[in-house]
């Protein structure tokens, strides 16, 4: 197993140190309301997040439900979540850079949540200070168990690292409280949470524990899933019965767009062969079902995944792992329903997706869901965030218009400029949590194989039983597609084989082991190699990494007879700041045309491609919207070299339009 | 002048056989709650036009208001207008069409309406009857003086038919309660109608009594319009503070789509270059101004009228003639922002073109005003109504996909079936109104010159001063441009010229006149006849029409590297019925290779077009979203001849895809 790993890719250090050195302290004054933050909305369809306010409250409402403060619990009802995803994204962060200061900070956080905690186990402060009454009561908005969710993951992680037992005591608690009101049995509550969290979190619980009542829960959670159709409807009439308001602001408690299927919960899991509805909540719950699947064995749960993942990594994700169609219900639409100005693009969704890939692998070691992880990680999840880690994107769109987004209504979630932090402050730290850790996507193992999923320079060291391995990774990747591993093994213990991925997008590659070629074909996505891994043993898996001209599926409409570049994982896209305003009249050159080069200087440092196109002429006379095409003079084309640079290196630079898909080469 | 006009065009009598066989006894009914209908929501972005019930309330509201009957009011604020646009449309088929009993139907009901009429002069049910209190106090949302507009201009169109007393005695009493309320005087309100309407209702009754108050009034409230921004805000903020409910359901007073911007009132009028906000509105207001220019010579209103025209014809409209981008506020976006599928394209707004460019050529002879008055005609005013006149479209897409409109919210309001009718029922009406009234559309004139505008069969008589005369025009036009205009005219009296729009479409065009060709070239957009007309002369004008392709403006990136087909004034559309889903993958071939015929049989009579085009072949792998550019196998193709049928019949088959904007002969 995979029991430590250290990243030391330049690429992925420089990514963490702006975490470690902006996100994580101004996340910290933020929560803490050490500084006020120009708070943006994020035009989720409704009104709900729009807040008046420049205070985050997240650290005082712990203190107002400890009775340590007097005041009013501000912020929204799921604000406790932001101090949880921070706490989980500084575990990380020690993990790779002990930081004794950062860890106390950390540990009075933690101090403060445990006070803040029930005697029965009970934490959350909307409902601990507002409305002790309604605990449990609402949860197609309290977002109660997806709260205690990002608790139990926070705790899970900083257990690991720090071994602060107090954090691991308020999770088992919390965990244990819940378990004694959900569960079949008569008496407590069939139904679970409106926004999935829970289920994951509690599978992680269950893997440091070993407790199997946490594990059981987890499943009766999934399980339950769409057995009752009705269970939220059924608790949001009890609340306007009883004249309770809505838990969001502005979106009332009928909102229309809270459906069954919003909530996953129109079917039972094994009927539903759709990613339907609020896309966090399906990859949420389908990285839960994964893993239960992959710590039960249980089938069920195997096939659900299964479905979650072939309708959206075969029918509705965006070449960059963005998901989400629309803004409304920041949610799925149809197959093939993938507009590129308008869409949602959830930086949080495509880190779910990213989860959801990985605990696919553990039971499942098939290369396609390493090909998606990466897809996600190196383009949307990345783009969530400004290089200088000081602002961020929630909505990660494949085709931006400032102009359009000023004043069309229907783009006005397509942010053009990264903002400093969010009402619903979900994103930025979501991102950093997946940042820090992400070391932990770089091999999966099996009984007897180490699997490499990510590339990245980085030692790691693994066990299997008694027997001790370390595997030096060297290579440029996500830059370059050389990569040596250098292995030191005991020579005492079982045999070790190693696999490495073939990445989707490579179509010719060299291996050697100590020198010698290998003739291998990759089974199911990855190269196995023949012999156990040896103490001195060098692989060399060289990935030709070349930039390419990819096209979607014909079904897509918005992508139809467009092309995109692709160079490795890296997603491609044109800026104006490069390539002049009105990127639509842009076409590619020939795919032989394509010429790269690293530039150190730009963008800290970027692949950068260039592609011999041309540009339309505008040739029509002015005024004129629309006119009979004029065979005598062919479509005339001016030649244009266009600059190519990284998707989620976008918008560093100056304000501008965007684009990823692109014309093809009229000529 | 032209003083009547009999329309013969079979083209046009079928489409007002239906009206007025079908649409004026069934929206009879409908206001009369004689039969309860299926009432679909126009989902303009909130939910303010959501009902529970199937009644119209219509009639009622009058009754109850004039004490006749007990009851609830029931309807929107602004129910009265359907009352009005009925009586409208009815007025316009009288003219044409004879018809005692309905003219006894329509006799009724105004009696109805004065009996509701206050003694001042007040007339509007929703406030007479709910909030007498708050007249002309909620002018931001409360549809008064739109109301009070639609029945002036109704109450015009009925006399100059019938010469009913009773209806022109209530427009002029209410009329001048208006005047006596609004203006710049001290005591009397300084601003308009957050819905323009009244201004050119005021103008039709300034025409037919002459009297100058009430071009005085028009006046005032253009040139109002912008000079105070705050003006709609302060009415909000008091009725806030006075704890006054919505005037519309679910959308709250403070709803933040109504900007100044929205009612067309954030600036003065001579320092709006754009059409902005609710494109009604907008073109409504320009119609106004339009007209007003014409029967002042205010240089004002004409620059302002001119200045909306320019910012809607050559930089915010379809090919199809409609307008408004959004559905969020019904609205206008950005300059060349058209998106296809997600765009709103009201039947009204496009009703409003109509009338914007008619008036245009009251002081403005130019051709272009013709060729977008039949634009929008032909395309989208006729798409809002289904062939049998039982259904009708309010939003009018270029491109439809059952299956998004369905599954995506953010294109929910995009009917792939026409419904019987709306909430917000002001499309079906106006639609009736404007198709009954057509032949008003197909000449202008001025002192001394008669303009064909608009071409059908027809017979249509002219007086300037003492002299009379008429006009025989013979023509299977839309489908054929040979237009055949046969003169009688009085020996005595003024010289008259002709002079005959030649459409932009229009590429060949031979002129005779008494057999001798005419060497004469446009002048903006018209032919003039050098000679005056004399009684027997015949001008035969072909315009060769054929089927042309178009492409659009590249700055309109949702319509880059497309093309579209047309005939003379008609857009073409391919339907799945015809073509197979999966429009997108459909490919014209070259101009050459489209032929056509008129088919009787098809869709009541329709000139049907095919060309010999291509479908890509789907050679994807199963669950392959994305895939390398192949460059050993070029894109692949296969024949497929395309059916296109004009744009305003689609949807009167099978429920399926729909698009105007194809892809170009790839080969």
């Amino acid at each position: 197993m995979l029991e430590q790993i250290q990243v030391q890719s330049k690429f992925w250090r420089e990514r963490q140190r702006v975490i470690r050195e902006q996100m994580i302290p101004y996340q910290w004054n933020v929560i803490n309301d050490l500084q006020s933050v120009n708070i943006a909305s994020t035009n989720t369809g409704g009104d709900g997040d729009a807040q008046d306010t420049d205070k985050s409250y997240v650290v005082e409402n712990f203190l107002i439900a400890a009775g340590k403060k007097q005041g009013k619990r501000g912020g929204m009802v799921f604000q406790d979540s932001d101090a949880y995803k921070w706490l989980e994204a500084v575990a990380y962060s020690l993990e790779c850079y002990p930081d004794p200061k950062l860890q106390a900070q950390a540990d009075s956080l933690v101090q403060i949540i445990a006070d803040a905690q029930e005697s029965d186990g009970y934490l959350n402060t909307y409902f601990q200070v507002n409305e002790p009454d309604r605990k449990y009561q609402s949860l197609y908005m309290s977002h109660e168990l997806y709260c205690a969710g990002h608790f139990i993951e926070a705790a899970v992680a900083y257990y690991q690292v720090t071994k602060n037992q107090l954090v691991l005591d308020v999770a088992k608690r919390l965990a244990d409280n819940i378990d004694a009101h959900f569960g079949p049995e008569d008496g407590k509550i069939h139904g679970g949470d409106g926004h999935e969290e829970i289920e994951l979190a509690l599978l992680r619980l269950y893997e440091l524990t070993g407790e199997q009542k946490y594990l059981d829960l987890s499943k009766y959670f999934l399980l339950t899933r769409g057995q009752n159709p009705d269970f939220f409807e059924e608790q949001k009439r009890r609340d306007v019965a009883l004249g309770r308001k809505s838990l969001i602001q502005g979106l009332d408690i009928m909102y229309s767009e809270f459906t069954p299927a919003y909530f996953q919960n129109d079917l039972p899991l094994d009927q539903q062969p759709d990613a339907k509805g609020h896309a966090v909540r399906v990859v949420y719950l389908s990285s839960a079902l994964a893993l239960g699947a992959a710590l039960s064995g249980d089938a069920k749960l195997q096939q659900a995944a299964k479905n979650y993942w072939q309708s959206i990594v075969e029918r509705r994700m965006y070449l960059t792992g963005a998901i989400g169609s629309t803004c409304h219900g920041e949610a799925f639409t149809a197959d093939y329903d993938l507009p590129n100005d308008s869409m949602y693009g959830e930086t949080c969704a495509s880190v779910g997706l990213t989860f959801f890939a990985h605990n696919m692998l553990r039971s499942d070691h098939q290369g396609v869901y390493g090909d998606v992880m990466e897809q996600a990680l190196y383009n949307t999840v990345l783009a969530g965030m400004s290089l200088d880690g000081k602002s961020y994107f929630y909505v990660n769109p494949l085709e931006a218009r400032p102009q359009y987004s000023k004043q069309n209504p229907g783009l006005k979630h397509v942010l053009t400029r990264r903002a400093g932090w969010f009402a619903c402050a979900c994103c930025p730290p979501n991102l950093a949590r997946m940042v820090m850790s992400v070391g932990h996507y770089a091999y999966h193992c099996d009984q007897n194989t180490i699997y490499a999923d990510l590339y990245m320079e980085s030692e790691a060291q693994f066990a299997f039983a008694e027997r001790k391995l370390q595997i030096q990774q060297n290579t440029a990747y996500p830059w370059d597609g050389k990569i040596t591993f250098t292995v030191r093994a005991d020579q005492q213990g079982p045999e070790v084989k190693l696999a490495l991925r073939l990445p989707e997008w490579c179509e010719r590659y060299d291996l050697k082991l100590n020198g010698k070629e290998q003739q291998v074909t990759a089974n199911a996505g990855y190269l196995y190699l023949d012999s156990g891994l040896a103490d001195g043993d060098c692989i060399e898996l060289d990935l030709h990494m070349s930039a390419q001209i990819v096209e979607a599926n014909p079904l897509i409409a918005a992508d139809y007879g467009k092309q995109a570049v692709v160079r490795g994982p890296m997603v491609y896209c044109v800026e104006a700041c490069d390539n002049g305003e009105n990127l639509q009249c842009l076409h590619l050159g020939s795919g032989d045309e394509l010429q790269g080069h690293f530039d150190e200087q730009l963008l800290d440092g970027v692949y950068v491609l260039e592609s011999k196109g041309c540009r339309r002429v505008f040739d029509f006379e002015q005024g004129r919207l629309y006119r009979a095409v004029n065979k005598s003079v062919a479509e005339q084309f001016r030649p244009q070299t266009l600059v190519l640079i990284p998707y989620y290196a976008w918008c560093n630079r100056a304000e501008g339009e965007m684009r990823v898909w692109l014309n093809p080469n009229p000529l």
